[in-house]
């Protein structure tokens, strides 16, 4: 089932950490419940499910998983993620944004090249049925910056250093312009609002809807 | 890679609850430790490790997991029963004896009937590299006789029904024909020493064991 079979619109945000996804997602799905009246559900992934919290602490904090457990691991939080949450909530018509989705398992392990590209897709399109997002939008920013923004004490993913976050970011690049219809990529580095705005009319021209007047 | 470029010996045990797999897996390793002057080391699927036992609970007890997110539960644990314990011990040439691998996710599947039995194969090949047991052991029994020779209050398979326990074991007995290689069915309604000489003939032979003089 893809996405377009939905009567809701599901939306997903990716990139680094520190890239502003969290207020970015925020003020987008606010201004689509003003402008669409539809209910908005943000959610995330890992860990967007009560079973999805604890296959996150097992993938963030775990020790010695090899690479095809903390695929898999992903990979079940994201099924029970589209199956428990993602899809009913598509099925009533609401709007679905998710902090992390797919793409995020995709572009990371190509950071990390242990495993190939090909087998992690296929298992997240086996896991979701081959559920898409109507609209993906790419926060692009250069890790540095990006991780200079963060308060918080790293996790392992963001420890793993900077070769592997430029690496994930030519993925997500790469990545984005093979799908065009789908992908929204945005330059990070500039103000809060003018990077919302950008976002909202590109994810507006996706979903096709009509704009109102701009206040 | 296949089990056959280990130095140590899997084997697995399958069937129903109740029909004696812990009795008999504690006597084939007692009595291989003892013929062969290797290590045995026993384990289970799901829960041979700590991620497991929390993946374990999640299957066994939780509701509402959907067909996908359950059997990349059991992929999960599976993964990581093999990257971090099966593997590491065969190499050091230790025998593995696990009580439950790969069959039964495809044998419960196939009784269930919710998902194609060949996706199911294909997540677990992946998951563990390939790995085959070089004997499985499985204790055929009808499930009612099964059911009855259990203690403890039932958990949510075992609960499943009749249909489903009869389903299962015509999924294990079709799979057992397709390998005779590796897979030793026995009739599970006898005794226990009966059955455990006809085990441990039929797994030294698979192994290519020189058997010491009956006692």
């Amino acid at each position: 089932m893809s996405a377009d079979e939905q009567s809701g619109y599901f939306i997903s945000f990716e990139g680094g950490d520190g890239a502003g996804k969290s207020t970015q997602s925020r003020l987008l799905g606010e201004w689509l419940e003003q402008v669409t009246g539809r209910r908005v559900v943000w959610t995330r992934e890992p860990g967007g499910t009560e079973l999805g919290l604890v296959l996150r602490q097992a993938v963030l904090h775990g020790d010695h998983v090899d690479p095809r457990t903390e695929a898999l691991l992903y990979a079940t939080d994201r099924a029970h993620h589209v199956a428990s949450l993602v899809r009913p909530a598509l099925e009533r018509g609401d709007v679905v944004i998710t902090d992390r989705y797919l793409d995020s398992s995709i572009a990371y392990q190509a950071g990390g090249r242990t495993l190939p590209v090909e087998e992690i897709e296929q298992l997240s399109t086996w896991a979701t049925e081959g559920l898409l997002p109507h609209a993906t939008v790419l926060l692009d920013i250069d890790p540095l910056v990006g991780t200079r923004r963060l308060d918080a004490a790293p996790d392992r993913l963001e420890r793993a250093g900077d070769e592997f976050h430029r690496r994930t970011r030519q993925a997500y690049l790469e990545r984005a312009a093979q799908d065009p219809a789908r992908w929204v990529v945005v330059d990070a580095s500039g103000t809060v609002d003018a990077i919302h705005r950008e976002i909202r009319s590109a994810v507006a021209e996706r979903l096709g809807l009509t704009l109102p007047a701009e206040a």
